[in-house]
Order: structure tokens, then C-alpha cells, then sequence
């Protein structure tokens, strides 16, 4: 069949609308109408040309969420007409990561995903007979696309797909660095480096897990307001203040009979390294967890004093929230219905496909929180 | 009172074992006879000037066991006779940092201790009526010293003193990072960097805790039929292999249905900051977690490429065992007693005071694993 897609032909050039040829979905794989998809900042890290592993031409997009209009033989967990979201980490519940309950990281498929190719190795898309890579196994920025059966979370049916399409990227990797990686406990103190698309969810999981003190960090005062709305206590930025933010937020998280100081939790949403390491050292000696959320620069290395880990700190980091798609991402999808997150605030600009382009503008100049594709 | 001590003067300068002035127990503080210590790389890393917070003239010596002489007032937890072992880690069970339940490192006399002072800021050594200052708070290359009440841990009475003096620091660093800090669980698989007096311990650890497969690396041959002695299960040589030593250890640690392969738990016994990256390296994707156990040189640092992180590594670090000293030490003392963990073949050479400097020389000959003075 053909379908409209934005097709990324060169890395560093807009998007192009052209009508591509789809194959329909072999053994273990569904074939699913997007109804609408987010523009997150590792699509516009790929399409810059900034990504070693980014492959050209490829159809990029991964915060989709949409229907299920086809299965191919074998598929038992899925539907014609089940509603989903498209996992860029798919959960086989069968390879030593997804048996390992340590990881979400499941391997089933890592391999071929990585080469841009759904599990056996070809892929399903082409343009004039030539093939075109499929992008973290989505490719939600085609009106149809084809995803093996365990990279597809069925959600319920009355959630609204232009808002529940932010839980396949942001939503998840934020708040579940709060839920799953981090286990924030009640009355904790955090620290989250970088108010955008995944900051804003670290604020709102930091919330729902009862943090007292939430300090967001941006060089951006209007991201202020922004991280009000979703629990931040207390607003730095660091242009602001004199001398270092690592003291300074070791200061400000001095609470009670602790004078020593630091944050229980802090969290890097910027992918910058030098933020990475100041993430690390105003956490909490003896029990202060750093979690790395951001994407860094290809090469870029982070570092730090051995003595801040003997001392007590962990350095961690987390992958789509720490979340097993299929068995969690339904239930945050529950807890968007029940509102227990937000997320139509954060949706600030919705587009159709033909202005795709206009999204990456807007992340470019900060004005979008987040930009959703609706076919 | 006066006692027989090794006095470091400078730093660089061997000890020497002269006569010192010390006083009785203020409020709150015990004196000790000292009965048996170890010689200790970090006593080693202060006398050689090496250590930015070495202060002199001191009398160092943090690895002992002895008698309780006399109880200052207030003093409730112990009493003349009582078997005991010096803490450098005290546990005050009333800071913010005991009370956390997350850390061993209780903050109660932190400063004063650094500034190698009692908690009420003087010293009880004198010589020749010139302040000595106090070590890591236990200063065991004295007969006899003073120590807070809170920096003591009250031990059975049938123990050797000159075996379980190693629990006070060697032991404890090493088994407590297996068991308090990684949590390492039945089945596992691990790589210890450096079988020196800690990574043996390390080793033994993990033995205890269960694990399969137990690495251990070392540029020393010798120490293949040591580590084997305490659980070692396989031995790499840097020096002997080809290639990068983190590819050979993930290689080496793929089984049955896990073909990604990574240590489920590293240890790094070196203070080296490359092998401590190498430590994380070679760990599990998803689930692998590297603790830092080594004291690295002033200024060094480790780093990584964050991407290390986001795909699940942990980097930790520990901190005497991460043992609580008066909980936890007297249980160790226990294992030993119940041959649950071996001391004997570790303590590979007994001196007199007026020959710890040999003990010095054993240890920069790599042939002693723990020399301990006998009083």
C-alpha cells in the first residue's frame, strides 16, 4: 500500500511529505494507523546529522500512538481496531534482559532496530523501489507503519491520541526516572537539570511520588511558570547566582537537622556533560542518586572525583523511564485519565503533517514544549 | 599517662617508635589498650605525603583490636575490659546520616576527626609537650590511645586480637562492599581489579554471598593461587591477554541464553582511575553494578561516556563495607569465629612495634598481603 510519510533523505535537510510503499506486516508483526505523533529532540538529534548511528534515508519519528488495522500471522497479544502506542524499547518478556527484572532494556530485537530494519533483517518501506530505513523500530512520522508485535503497548480506547501519543517518548522517560529508576520516596528533596520536554515530566513524577522540595534548574526564566505548573518548589538559574550551582544547591537543600546538604535526587535532562557532573555532586553524600536522562554529544564523556561515589553517591542512568512498555505504558495512560499527570498543557503546538518542518523550528527557538503531528 | 607509640614526624620519613605523652578519657571518650594492628595502604598513602589531608606529626594506624583501660565520664556502651575495635567510620545513631538508613557514613564527629582532633577539638598526644594529632580518629601504632565512645565497637572476648584487628579496616572495606554496598546475590557473576588485602576480601565476599563466577584480575601472577584460596573462580592477567581487557571480560562472562555478556557486579580494589573505568565497562548492560572501592590519587578523576549509564550500569562506590562499625563489626568478628570467612592465611606477617617500618617495606615489595603488629 502507499502512505504519506515525512521522509528524512539527508541528515541536515527538512523533512519531505512524499507518499511512500508500505508492505504489510510478515510473521509477528502488526501494521498500525498513526493518528498522531510528538517531535521529540532525539528525532531532530538524528535529522541534524549529529547521531553516528543515524541512517538516511529513514523515516523518523517514535512518540506515536495510534490503531491497529492489520496483524500478521502469529500475532496473539494484538488486534484489528486495539488502540496503541509504538515502543522505541520493545518488551519480548522472553530475552535474559526482559527475565532478568533488572532492566527494561529488552534485546530482542536490539540489533536489527539499530540497522534501521524490522527483526528480519529488510524493511518495509520504500520510495521509487528503493528502501528506506525504518528509526528506533517506529517510524511514526509515516500515516501507517509496521512495528513487530512486542514493540506495541495496547492502551485503552476512550484516551485521546493526540495527547497520549507524548507517553511513547517524554512523558515515560520522565516520569518513570522518577517511579522506576530513581524510586523517589515521600518527602524526598530532587534537583532536575533542564525544564523542557523530559524536565517538566521529572517535575510531575517528583510530585505524584511526594518530593517536598523540587528545585528545577534552566538558563530560561520562562521556564519558571513552566515548572511551577507541575510541582517544581523553587527556580534556579544558574546566570543568576553568584559562583558555582553545585554549593549553591548544596546550600538551599540544607533542611532540618541535616546541615551537611545536597539533594536525595537529582536528574540531568540537558545531555550536557558539565551539567552531568553538577547533577552528581549536589546530590546527598552517603545516599545521593544522580540519574542521567539526557542524550550527550557523540564522544563526550562525563567525570568526576572517585571520591564522590566512595562517599556515597550513585550514578545512575535511565532508558525510557526505566519502563517496560507493554506492561507500564498502559497504566500511565491510566494515570493521565485519571489525572493523575498532565499532559494537555504541555502539548503547545498541534500540526499537521505538512508543517512538520514548523515543529523542529519551534524547538529550535524554545517556543514549543512539545509540537504534535495529527494526521 | 605515657605510652609507646611510632610516631609519623614528616611526611616520607619512616616512623619512629618513641615514648608519648597521653591523657585520660575526657566525657564521652575510652582509652584502649591496643593489642594488635594492621598496616594499612592508606596508612602507607599518608606517611608518604601523597594524601592532600595528611596532617603531621601524627601517629597513624586505624586497623586494631584491644581492651578497654578506663571509661571517661558519661561513657555507657562499654566498660573496663570490654574487647573492642577501633572505628574509623564511628556510628552515633542519632546524625542525619545514621538515622537516613541509606549510609554508614555517620557525620556526628566528621570535623574534628579530619582535623585529626578529638570531638572537643584537642588532642590527648603530646611529645615533649608539642601537640600530636590523632589518625582517621584511632591512631593504633600507639599502645595505648583514646578514642570517642562512638568510634568503638564492643567484640567478643574469646577473638584473636591479632587476626581480628583486620576487621577494623581490610575485612570489613572488603566483604561489606560485597554485602552492604552491591548486594550481591546467589548465582552472580563478578570481576575484582586487584587482589591486594581488600580484593581478597572482595573475593571472599563474594563467595559467601553465593556468586558463580568470580573473576579476578591481576598484573601479579602470584596472586592467582591467592584469590583462588578465597573463591576465586577464574584469574585474567592484563599484562597476558590480547586486545583490551574490558571486550576479553565481557566475553568471558556470557552464559547460556546471555550473549550480551558483562559482570553482574565489578569491584575496583586499585585506586587505579583507568581500571575503574574499565570496571564499569566491563559490567552488564542494564543491570551491572561498579563500585569503587580504591582511594585514587589527589585530583584524579574517572569518566566515562554517559551512555554507559543510560544503558543501565550503575557506578558506586564504597565506603568501609558500607558497615555500620558498632552494628556490624561485631558481626563480623562472628563469621570469622564461625569460619564463615577466613582471616589467618591473609595476615602473612606478625612484627613487633619497633619493626613497623619493615612492615612498610614488605608492603611496596608486594609480598606481604597484611603484615600486623603485635604490642
Amino acid at each position: 500500500m502507499r502512505t504519506k510519510a515525512a521522509v528524512a533523505f539527508e541528515a541536515g535537510k527538512p523533512l519531505e511529505i512524499v507518499e511512500v510503499d508500505l508492505e504489510g506486516p510478515k510473521e509477528g508483526e502488526v501494521m498500525v494507523e498513526i493518528k498522531a505523533t510528538g517531535i521529540c529532540h532525539t528525532d531532530e538529534f538524528t535529522l541534524s546529522g549529529a547521531d553516528p548511528e543515524g541512517l538516511f534515508p529513514s523515516i523518523l519519528g517514535h512518540e506515536g500512538a495510534g490503531v491497529v488495522v492489520e496483524v500478521g500471522p502469529g500475532v496473539k497479544s494484538l488486534k484489528k481496531g486495539d488502540h496503541v502506542i509504538p515502543l522505541y524499547t520493545p518488551e519480548c518478556r522472553e530475552c535474559p534482559s526482559c527475565l532478568s527484572r533488572k532492566t527494561n532494556l529488552c534485546t530482542a530485537i536490539r540489533s536489527t532496530q539499530g540497522q534501521g530494519l524490522m527483526p528480519d533483517g529488510t524493511t518495509r518501506f520504500s520510495y521509487k523501489g528503493k528502501p528506506i530505513f525504518h528509526y528506533m523500530g517506529c517510524s511514526t512520522f509515516s500515516n501507517y507503519t509496521v512495528l513487530p508485535e512486542i514493540a506495541v503497548a495496547k492502551v485503552r480506547e476512550d484516551a485521546p491520541f493526540e495527547k497520549i501519543c507524548y507517553i511513547g517518548c517524554g512523558v515515560t522517560t520522565g516520569v518513570g526516572a522518577v517511579i522506576n529508576t530513581a524510586q523517589v520516596e515521600q518527602g524526598s528533596t530532587a534537583v532536575v537539570f533542564g525544564l523542557g520536554g523530559i524536565g517538566l515530566n521529572v517535575l510531575q513524577g517528583l510530585k505524584m511520588a511526594g518530593a517536598d522540595m523540587i528545585i528545577g534548574v534552566d538558563l530560561n526564566n520562562d521556564r519558571k511558570e513552566w515548572g511551577e505548573r507541575f510541582g517544581m518548589t523553587h527556580f534556579v538559574n544558574p546566570k543568576e547566582i553568584d559562583g558555582d550551582i553545585v554549593p549553591y544547591l548544596v546550600n538551599m537543600t540544607k533542611r532540618g537537622a541535616d546541615q551537611i546538604g545536597g539533594a536525595d535526587y537529582t536528574f540531568d535532562c540537558t545531555g550536557n556533560v558539565t551539567v552531568m557532573r553538577q547533577a552528581l555532586e549536589c546530590s546527598h553524600r552517603g545516599w545521593g542518586k544522580s540519574v542521567v536522562i539526557g542524550v550527550a554529544p557523540a564522544g563526550a564523556e562525563i567525570s568526576t572525583r572517585p571520591f564522590q561515589l566512595v562517599t556515597g553517591r550513585q550514578w545512575i542512568g535511565s532508558a525510557f523511564g526505566g519502563a517496560r512498555g507493554r506492561t507500564d505504558v498502559p497504566k500511565i495512560v491510566d494515570w493521565y485519565m485519571e489525572k493523575k499527570i498532565q499532559i494537555d498543557p504541555m502539548i503547545t503546538h498541534l500540526l499537521r503533517l505538512e508543517d512538520i518542518n514548523k515543529g523542529f523550528d519551534l524547538m529550535h527557538a524554545g517556543e514549543s514544549i512539545r509540537s504534535v503531528v495529527v494526521y
